[in-house]
């Protein structure tokens, strides 16, 4: 048995989350109960939502207390087990924590073939929650129909590569908006995004005008603030906005920035609606059916930006909130 | 013929309209064409929406050109006829504009029965606009459900007391939110509402917690600000919003204040929506057919608020705005 790590989460950040914001600790070595497994733990998904779950706020999950294990979707290993659901040398994924070592009953963990992944990070990114998101965000909120125009924020980020990528397949006109010339490169070179918006060196509101000058039908937000005004401004009429995250606000130290132009909606007749993946995990295996042959014919891949080392966790989570990310953001242990 | 007079907007009003935003003028005297009738403009209707006509803003109506006679809706009583469908001293409504006689084709007037309404200015509440305001939002955006929980703001006003009315009959728990004790007796033992807040002198927050314990499924916005963060606070899952106004914010001056709270659609998995009623005309009738039996088993009503003169309106306006008004607000020409 090897001495297992974890990251404690021992105060509530102000702003950005610091080192000193969590704790690491060992764990005292356990034997395997029956029906235990013990996996060790290779990736861990680093979330927007994971800022939300450390603060006090009421969420769709409670908040993680303090002296807790943070918490953290991640895959690993079966290395030794008593539950003959998983054999040693399989794969799992669920909410391991951040952790080098889980000792579970396998109850929430799923076995998936690495081995038919080009990366096993896949596994947390878009055959993970990461592509239930983007494809039920997608389709179930925003309701695309072929030819109608989408923006995606956050653009070259997990979820919002992925929305791209989704829209095109699905007969779209994509913006993605995203920042920096190399994430809109990206986003319109790899993803094939019919546009890119370089929302640190552009006027977004200029640049949606130019864009979409008749307008936006669905606009899939990760981030809030700034960009979600710009695109109030520009709805077409019956325009859907699928609100995913507010990533530009999760860590506001003053007040959260409401969308001004919220009124918008009214004279487009627009909607503005939020989902959650959880209440989509039931319906894994209908976006897996979609998903798959778009990944067969190239349509779908996955970026993934790996942090090496359970002890840069934080500076993963500063990394994504900063925008620093391209790609799905992971730590490898 | 007598002559006419009509209220001009010369100037777009910074914060409330003022009376200088507007100039009185006299109307050359027009003999009538055929197929033409005038109309003595007997009342107007004052609406929340024309701030924002007053602005330069795009919205579903055009801005009110500078110099252009203000845009109102109204009725008032045929005089005289050069058109076989309106006969002399026959009732219409529609887009009079603010003027004390209208020369019309008869093109957007719907004639109606004056002597079978408690009171003409129905006509331009609950069997008007506001009436099909309240019916739609409620019922085509806001998707209610008997047993649920409906907050309604603005619930003294014109269609937040149809909107309260009509919830009641459609036997839904109504919370009512309105400025002043007077007001909030009003909401709730004339028009029914299980509870009122009086935001003048209540903390929200903690009202709606106390009338809504298990929180909010159906919340009909007319006003913005902070009534509608308090809700967005206090959402049930699956709630939908229904944006019909946000008049806390028509007179900002400064950076008109976004819901905060609006990040809360997520967890809640819920709606914020707008509507403009113009979308139902056509399904006015479908109104009228449920409204009906309510007006005539005393469960909704209409209270009118009427200022004399039309030199008086922009005071009306005024009142309206600044919540003074009790009910419709009209002018009384």
């Amino acid at each position: 048995m090897t001495t297992a790590r974890a990251l404690h989460l021992v105060s509530r950040p102000e702003g950005l989350p610091k080192d000193s914001d969590f704790e690491m600790r060992e764990a005292a070595p356990v034997e395997l109960q029956d029906g235990q497994i013990r996996i060790a733990v290779k990736y861990l998904s680093i979330d927007p939502a994971m800022r939300v779950w450390m603060t006090e706020a009421k969420s769709y999950w409670p908040p993680v207390a303090l002296g807790e294990v943070m918490r953290s979707a991640g895959i690993g290993e079966v290395i030794e087990s008593k539950n003959e659901k998983f054999e040693v040398g399989s794969w799992a994924s669920g909410m391991t924590g951040a952790r080098s070592e889980l000792v579970s009953e396998g109850k929430g963990m799923q076995r998936f073939d690495a081995s038919k992944l080009p990366h096993p990070g896949w596994a947390l990114s878009i055959f993970g929650a990461t592509g239930l998101t983007a494809y039920f965000g997608l389709t179930d909120i925003g309701h695309p129909k072929a030819g109608e125009v989408l923006v995606v924020s956050a653009a070259a980020g997990a979820v919002g590569s992925a929305v791209v990528q989704m829209g095109k397949a699905l007969g779209l006109r994509v913006i993605g908006v995203a920042g920096g010339a190399d994430k809109c490169a990206f986003v319109k070179d790899i993803l094939g995004a019919d546009e890119a918006i370089d929302y640190k060196n552009e006027n977004i509101s200029a640049a949606l005008r130019r864009h979409c000058p008749d307008g936006i039908d669905v606009y899939f937000d990760n981030v809030g603030g700034e960009i979600l005004d710009a695109v109030l401004k520009r709805l077409k009429l019956k325009a859907r906005i699928v609100l995913c995250g507010g990533i530009s606000q999760y860590n506001a130290t003053g007040e959260i920035r409401g969308p001004a132009n919220y009124l918008s909606l009214i004279s487009a007749r627009g909607r503005m609606e939020g989902f959650v993946v959880l209440d989509y995990l039931h319906r894994a295996e209908e976006a897996m059916a979609a998903m798959t042959p778009w990944v067969k014919a190239g349509k779908l891949s996955s970026k993934l930006d790996i942090v090496e080392g359970l002890e840069n966790f934080p500076e993963a989570m500063r990394r994504l909130y900063a925008g620093a990310n391209f790609g799905k953001q992971l730590v490898k242990l």
